[in-house]
């Protein structure tokens, strides 16, 4: 399956465990996985993660805190994740191989928890440091060798660059389908594996229907990508 | 005071509450603040941010999560620890001021906490990408105009350079004293306001006596500075 949905709870709501665990069970057998933020973390705490964990079936749970510390503190944080039932945790490439992603790396390789590093990201303020510096964030992700990378949909330049460089064995996953303006299979047709959606069908008065939607517009793209 | 104390709990810890209560506790009128961190956040819940909160007294309560997101991520997640009693967040200078910082900063004022920028770190891989933007994420945190930035206490050629672009009124923060190597003082002498200090007082056998050492060490180097 190539839809991975990001459960961020609208911040008014005062129950974001229910709604994620509403959401989860509706779109069951539609998705790959289901990534939550530091938000749900925060307002629904571990308790909550396992919860969702619970209730997942076959689908991944990825917790997208992106974890940008030294080694050690990630690595005690992905094992506390992993205790509560995370399947894969997201980190940034930004603060570098030694002593940081090497030792996250070691730490999720001995856990089984996937390793998802952020390369790029889409918001205005990523042209200011971020895209500068796309080529040494890339090498970061060589020497890493993570599960996967985040890549923006709304930036098919960048996926083809990352899919060339980091070969097909890295899996590409891209956020920014939907709200903010890429269109379903626009990625996959560039490289990525994975799209990320997240209100586009969360908010949905049928996020099931949605969800099937979103999967046969990326079957279209997909065809006409060749 | 010129002391902040980094509150990490010993990952093999099963309470860690009670670990970081106690310290507090021993610690009082002797520092200016606390940092608490992921793994503590992810181990003891909001519920353990209020408890230390709530047992402060003056001191400040900083949460080190190193947000790095888009600004409206960041945002939900500075409102939660604001209702929990925290004083300041540090997020990274990284992600850029655009749609991400600008936003974080805004929200920061509206709630009356403090936003503090991590610009340099001083593990290796730091030097892989961070380092190279060193002037580039100085450039972030003056268009952000941040309440303090955190700079390695073990590189003072860093923090002379950022307390000439920043000016006076930003307050530096130092980590890496003690443990990581940098004596006490070092950092002050160089342009900071605090420096961060963990194990060293932490798992010492009397934080108290350490503290009030530590505080010693810096009077005596910062009358050798001048």
């Amino acid at each position: 399956m190539t839809l991975i949905v990001a459960l961020d709870p609208p911040a008014e709501l005062s129950d974001p465990l229910t709604w994620s665990l509403e959401i989860i069970d509706s779109l069951r057998g539609t998705v790959q996985g289901f990534k939550i933020g530091l938000p749900f973390i925060l307002s629904a705490g571990m308790r909550g993660v396992e919860r969702l964990s619970e209730r997942l079936g076959d689908a991944m749970l990825i917790a997208d805190l992106k974890l940008a510390d030294i080694g050690y503190v990630m690595s005690i944080s992905a094992k506390l994740l992993a205790g509560a039932g995370v399947d894969a945790v997201i980190a940034h490439a930004f603060v570098g191989y030694r002593d940081a992603l090497e030792y996250l790396k070691k730490t999720c390789d001995d856990l089984g928890v996937k390793l998802i590093l952020v390369v790029a990201m889409s918001h205005r303020g990523a042209s200011e440091v971020m895209w500068r510096n796309y080529d040494g964030l890339l090498e970061v992700a060589l020497k890493v060798a993570p599960w996967g990378v985040v890549l923006p949909a709304t930036n098919t330049a960048l996926i083809r660059m990352a899919r060339r460089r980091l070969g097909e064995d890295t899996r590409i996953l891209s956020p920014g389908v939907g709200a903010q303006g890429a269109k379903p299979g626009e990625a996959l047709c560039a490289g990525a594996d994975y799209e990320i959606v997240g209100r586009l069908i969360t908010l949905s008065e049928d996020p099931y229907q949605k969800a099937i939607e979103v999967l046969e517009m990326q079957k279209e793209r997909m065809r006409l990508c060749g």
